[in-house]
């Protein structure tokens, strides 16, 4: 059979999961249900006998964390495209589509969010595999998910009636239905006919392009032309934007599903949530007895219908007789909501960025091509941060005018260049970067380099940077 | 007149203000209601005309903070007694008293714990000026507060039938009511003759060596013993522990008031709080219309009943829907309690002292005689600090078996010892310490050194360390 291309859609910035995904690094890059990130098991998921190499498609800041992720869970992207502006999910699909359409016409495409869960991935790759058969044949599968409750935050997808409810093979589908009222959405839960809608979708890259040539040509023209002007760059394709500039921000279930012809529907009874806010991550993560699901530094006294979390290691977060709360601690942020309204988070985002708090969009952690910096502490003419360099990388060739810098080697080996001289700095090593020395620093070994960098001058912002060589080609 | 001298007891070390306050760091020497501690407050509010140097009577671990805090609003202790161990405040009342009856029989001694709030200062020294009068006499004054609702969580003061309730000047006291029920605590509140027992008193020194001589002779006897042993240490007063180890836990109002003669009560109808529980916390800081209190770094959003704090600079909590919540956020614990049941918070320090949390008892900050220091982040063999060392300050001369140290000044001037090596270290200049070299850091200067240490090696622990020289005395 011919392999399935995974398309992962990593473009979404979501704050309904804030603190802990944030619009720096959003909640597909997060680690909300264990070690792996959604975007690197949902990459797990979709791998492995009758898989390609996945294509992601994903906004410019994010493209290294992507990259990154996926070289953790020892997968590499077929490539990564770029999306020049978020325009929803009926342009990104079918970028991914067409990329793919050039290479193999005939290429079964299986385009998934990478940011919901679903933690039977063997199930899962079953219904991929029962699904193939009628989307090789030219049909636009969609996947829907057994109720397990009324759920009014889902669309819902309604078996035709000539189809067989449970059916281990895609079955016609009759409509797409919005997200309901309570009554309609209890009426469908318990149809046994209707499914929630994952916005999942298998289809041959050519059934998918005519799709779009039938019932959004605009989009196929304005994909088209920014795929054609695309700049291949270090293994990702940044697509063009000004034809991008030009879309509608539109779904795919809008723009093509709902109007196409050819349509079938795979049923999945396997688990499967959007995570699409703290109440679903504590639904998820499968509540006590008294309803309460307390993570690792995390202690519930006297607790009900609550969630505790805390993110960083060495944290810890105490709840006491406490109801219906969710609250999940970071070093530098915490949010303590009713859980029945934590779907306002957005609201706790919003205000912090009214008051131009970093928090509401940055994580302290700041990742970069080569890396990662977090600020440890800041003082009023010094700065100390960690900085981890992957094997193989290198920071630009760079000077600043107003800061010198101090490099304590604590892990593995660095190559550095100060003005004319280089030099390997290995652990327990250190090394001086005067106030506008040009400087590089490099990995050349095959482990993490981990260094503590202390800053002092009286100026100490990111932007003090000239840069003259840069392999990322950055400005 | 002679001058009143404050005694200050400082050697509580409570709970109920996890994780603000922890055994490490206790409530008194905690910036609960602005930047000074309420220690510091208390010393400050009994100063000025008419109030000689302060005693502070306080446990070993505290030492240090008590003088540092001190000297930090410009006092200087006339002596700082160390009690061996906690004996509630009968003996350490007395301690002081016969300390200052040693040298002047008839000073003014003025008790008050140190870990209360009192925000109207100058209303409080003139109620101990209208009450000096009368102790110079050689009665045993007391202080009441007038009650401004029914609170069960204090005992109560009721004046005796001839007293004039309000009188600006000391009157008869009948007797002293345990913690009351709720009817009772209303009764006693509405009734114009009860106060509330604040714990402050004003005697003569040699007239508190009579009572206790009368009513706890057995006190007395142990007290004078362990003072006549005392240790005179770096102008501390290190009470000798065998004869205070005989002595019984035991208050000053069960061993001596309540039997005393004597007595009289001088109403203060000034603000006051003991800040006994994060509920007292959020009532002393003026809720809001909705009843809520959100600090610096707070944001509390249609939150009612409410206290959100976030104990550092560059924390922010954000509270979403809540009520009847008390949350506390520092970098390392979070507490998230139902305030009404605010008070079972050494719930929360138990469960985690049981899991062997260091947050259950230790503070990031570790406080030295020569300044304090703070884990900035720890890996697997390395370890990043921040040290303070004050003026004239000098850590001990030390090495390590198991680890190498680079430090990196960012402010101040040190001068700094290695082998047989010594050398001026200035703001952004760094020096090594080899693994097993004899080193010595001091601060030679006026203002505070703080440098950066990146410690590497197999072992980190605090006990790798083999002193040489230590003016602090320590092993």
């Amino acid at each position: 059979m011919t392999p399935i291309h995974p398309v992962l859609l990593a473009g979404g910035s979501g704050t309904r999961l804030w603190p802990l995904s944030r619009k720096s690094y959003p909640k597909q890059f997060a680690q909300l249900t264990g070690p792996e990130s959604l975007f690197q098991a949902s990459a797990r998921r979709l791998s492995g006998p009758g898989f390609a190499a996945p294509l992601v498609i994903t906004a410019e800041p994010f493209r290294f964390i992507a990259t990154e992720q996926l070289a953790g869970v020892e997968q590499a992207a077929q490539t990564v495209l770029i999306e020049p502006e978020g325009r929803n999910t009926a342009p990104a699909v079918l970028a991914a589509a067409l990329w793919l359409a050039e290479r193999e016409p005939e290429a079964l495409v299986l385009a998934a969010p990478s940011d919901h869960v679903m933690p039977e991935p063997e199930a899962f790759r079953a219904a991929v595999a029962a699904a193939a058969p009628r989307a090789a044949e030219g049909a636009l599968v969609t996947f829907g998910i057994a109720p397990t409750r009324a759920e009014t935050g889902y669309g819902y997808l309604e078996l035709a009636p000539e189809a067989e409810a449970g059916a281990e093979t895609p079955q016609p589908l009759a409509r797409f239905v919005e997200k309901p009222d309570a009554a309609r959405a209890a009426e469908m839960a318990a149809s046994g006919r209707h499914l929630w809608n994952a916005g999942i979708f298998l289809a041959r890259a050519d059934a998918l392009r005519d799709a779009y040539a039938r019932h959004a040509p605009e989009v196929l023209e304005g994909v088209a032309a920014a795929l054609a002007g695309a700049e291949a760059d270090l293994g990702f394709t940044r697509l063009s934007p000004e034809p991008w500039a030009t879309l509608p921000d539109i779904s795919i279930d809008y723009a093509v599903m709902e109007k196409a012809e050819d349509l079938a529907v795979m049923s999945y009874a396997g688990r499967w949530s959007d995570l699409g806010g703290w109440d679903a991550v504590w639904q998820e993560a499968g509540p006590d007895a008294d309803g309460t699901v307390a993570g690792d530094g995390a202690t519930a006294i006297d607790c009900r219908d609550t969630l505790l979390r805390a993110e960083s290691g060495g944290q810890r977060i105490v709840g006491l007789g406490l109801e219906d709360i969710v609250a999940v601690a970071m070093p530098d942020a915490v949010l303590v909501a009713k859980k029945s309204e934590a779907q306002r988070v957005k609201e706790a985002v919003a205000a912090l960025k009214a008051e131009g708090a970093a928090q509401a969009v940055q994580l302290p952690v700041d990742h970069r091509p080569w890396g990662s910096f977090e600020s440890l502490v800041t003082g009023p003419r010094f700065q100390v941060k960690r900085i981890v360099v992957k094997p193989g990388a290198a920071l630009s060739l760079q000077s600043h005018h107003h800061r010198a810098e101090h490099w304590i080697v604590v892990e593995g080996t660095a190559k550095v260049t100060i003005d004319d001289a280089t030099q390997l700095v290995s652990e327990n090593q250190s090394v001086y970067v005067p106030l506008g020395a040009v400087h590089r620093l490099e990995n050349p070994g095959k482990l993490d380099v981990v260094l503590i960098e202390v800053q002092t001058g009286a100026y100490l912002g990111e932007d003090d940077i000239t840069r003259y060589e840069d392999v990322y080609r950055r400005g």
